[in-house]
């Protein structure tokens, strides 16, 4: 499937004019960043990168696309798109980093007229999967050392779904309901039975006896299709005290979570788990640390980013080519949307393991930190990519090396101050 | 593309439990419907029930799915998926209706079996298109005569981008920046010139020069990347009176317009419109009425949903049939999330053609009003294909019936009340 058309109108018709004043063959710097972090976040979390590497490789025009793009385009532009491959360098965050506001996230190199034409593609994926995973690594957070399922596909786009599985297993998630993301990135899978099973049935005794009959005594039966307490003890009297976990949509969770923990003892069922879901998001999840719940379902809250449902990064232009050849910094002044002109490198600096700040520099530093971009595309050829297992080790690290302030659900300011440290830029 | 596994696990382990107790083969009917619309809407609209039955078409297992669900689910349940097709019945609203609390939006009659297997496809494409589409339809209205250019790609994962401009285009939307969308559904898409466009040239006048020669004068100029007076007059130089608009898409957009509408004025480029942008939502747009604006651009708050990024729309299982054979209302009982059990009609009560209440009935009633639910496939056929124009004639349709209160951009109560009327049930 071509990734070409999922771009704006206006990155063709800026290419044609670029075409014909001959300024699309410059070559250029664009820069991914943003502004701002959502209101009141301490940090985001980088994602989507090797999806931006996936959609590089399925970037071409094809006859379908070539046809459709007739009436758009003129005919220059409709033969440069015909052979179009991206021949530039793409450097990069590694996805599990954590990013601040002006971290250059993604750097893309190039002919204007091919990193010109990225801009939506590279956008639209970082622009949702940082939403997610932003969110998802506070969930995670919160939620400590125990597990969650990734549960909200049905909450969003179908194919959103399968990209916020995967941003929310590299964050720390232990598994989704998702099962094209089981397909596709091999995450684990998970889910058993909806209040429709047992209405399905005659009794709730029933049903859970078909659950069990055909899943096992280690499944989770779902408790609270009528009454709570009723259904627990028809559970253990079912499936004996092997019973995996039962699983509570509703309600107030923490009161039901002691009541049924106390129930599940007394009938002695003391291995049985309780899984929670119904709405949860961070705040819930921390609210409920103190509660004897040993698994949380999350859904809605985790596919809209909890408040944030896109990074807001943008893709600017930062360096490019001027009739003499040489490379200088460009940078509009539109008010309230200034940005920094010139390539940028990024690093982290940390004292005794802790990130203190990220500092940006206009060219390589030595022993500032931790080095953030990494070589993503050579000459158009991908050499980037790496395993969604070695992306999720990287957000497990790059949370624990966080100031403790970082993990404050209350609202405030970033986790660590951004240094434009343009002294590096003469090499001082 | 088989949709069948954007699709969560539990809907198999379900399946394969009810296959084993037998209760798979019950016929059933499950009902999507909102519990209450997002905080403060008057209403919702209507979007993606055509897409479901695109998404209806590609439901099979085929030797991938197939191949993965080895290790999700037994036997005979892989059996049952290897020639799975739905045979059933749907029932739905059309797209451009509006809905409210209850309003039954899609029926979908059939064995429990395949009914269940359509729920959380169902659901992602509903809770998207319809979030989209319910807030586009308050910033048409909103904007009055003006058009709206949907450009939200860029802040949503890609393939919701496509889906996202569809449903603005439905609900009113002039023009979208999304080829996709363009390609897959006929969209007028638009675009000229992005920062980066002025930022290459050597100048703002090289830049302005070099998109009217390949674009004509009738283009759109960028005015902000340093000083908009000063662009709008090089502007006007350059295209003469013929220029046929300037954007402007940073700084207090009021002032920004009247003081570029006076100067386009005095240098006689009276035609010239003006296009603004800039994180635009339906209450930006309802505050621009008053300034000199032809035209909006709506990127992130269109594809964000306005601040409710998913419809919350559930799909409940409303009747089955029992062990002897009849067909019976279920609702579960789970506290604060109750459901109305039994299949549902819906009407639209209108009095001179002003909505005045939405009829929920528990049996086909005559004379209460518009018929909402459509039939839109039989014994899995589909049946109810409609052109995506004949949709958008619908929404211009609904939103014109709607009571004036339904157009109050202040949050409130839905705009006219569900009455569910039971007393329909015996015929009465």
């Amino acid at each position: 499937m071509s990734t070409a058309l999922l771009t704006d109108h206006y990155e063709l018709t800026m290419l044609q004019a670029a075409l014909a004043s001959g300024a699309a063959h410059r070559r250029a710097v664009f820069e991914v960043f943003a502004r701002r972090l959502p209101a009141g976040r301490r940090y985001g979390m980088v994602a989507g990168t090797e999806r931006i590497l996936d959609a590089i490789q399925n970037f071409q025009f094809g006859d379908q696309e070539l046809e459709f793009l007739r009436d758009v385009i003129d005919r220059p532009t409709h033969d440069f798109l015909a052979g179009f491959r991206f021949s530039g360098d793409i450097y990069g965050y590694r996805e599990g980093e954590t990013y601040y506001p002006g971290s250059p996230i993604l750097v893309v190199e190039g002919r204007f007229a091919e990193a010109v034409l990225l801009e939506t593609i590279v956008l639209s994926i970082l622009n949702h999967d940082c939403a997610i995973a932003s969110a998802a690594a506070r969930m995670v957070h919160a939620a400590g050392d125990r597990p969650i399922i990734e549960m909200g596909t049905r909450r969003t786009h179908e194919r959103s779904a399968v990209a916020a599985a995967r941003a929310a297993y590299l964050c720390g998630f232990g598994s989704t309901s998702n099962l094209m993301a089981g397909l596709e990135y091999g995450i684990p899978t998970a889910g058993t039975a909806a209040h429709a099973f047992t209405l399905l049935h005659d009794s709730e005794e029933a049903a859970f006896q078909a659950q069990l009959a055909s899943l096992g005594a280690g499944t989770t039966l779902l408790v609270d299709t009528y009454d709570v307490a009723k259904a627990v003890q028809t559970a253990v009297e079912l499936a004996g005290p092997a019973l995996g976990a039962v699983r509570i949509d509703s309600g107030d969770l923490a009161t039901a979570a002691i009541e049924v923990r106390r129930l599940l003892d007394d009938l002695g069922a003391r291995q049985t788990r309780i899984v929670v879901t119904s709405d949860l998001d961070e705040f819930a999840i921390a609210a409920l640390a103190v509660a004897p719940v040993d698994g949380y379902g999350v859904g809605t809250c985790l596919v809209t980013g909890s408040g944030a449902p896109t990074a807001n990064l943008v893709y600017k232009l930062v360096t490019r080519e001027d009739a003499a050849g040489r490379l200088s910094p460009v940078a509009k002044k539109s008010v309230g949307k200034p940005s920094r002109g010139g390539r940028k490198w990024a690093y982290r600096a940390l004292r005794d393991g802790t990130a203190t700040a990220e500092i940006i520099t206009r060219a390589p530093a030595e022993d500032v930190g931790r080095p953030l971009l990494a070589p993503l595309v050579r000459d158009g050829e991908i050499i980037g990519r790496e395993s969604l297992a070695a992306a999720r080790a990287r957000a497990r690290a790059s949370m624990s090396e966080l100031p403790p302030i970082a993990h404050s659900l209350s609202p405030g300011d970033p986790a660590i101050p951004t240094i434009f440290n343009w002294s590096w830029e003469t090499g001082a």
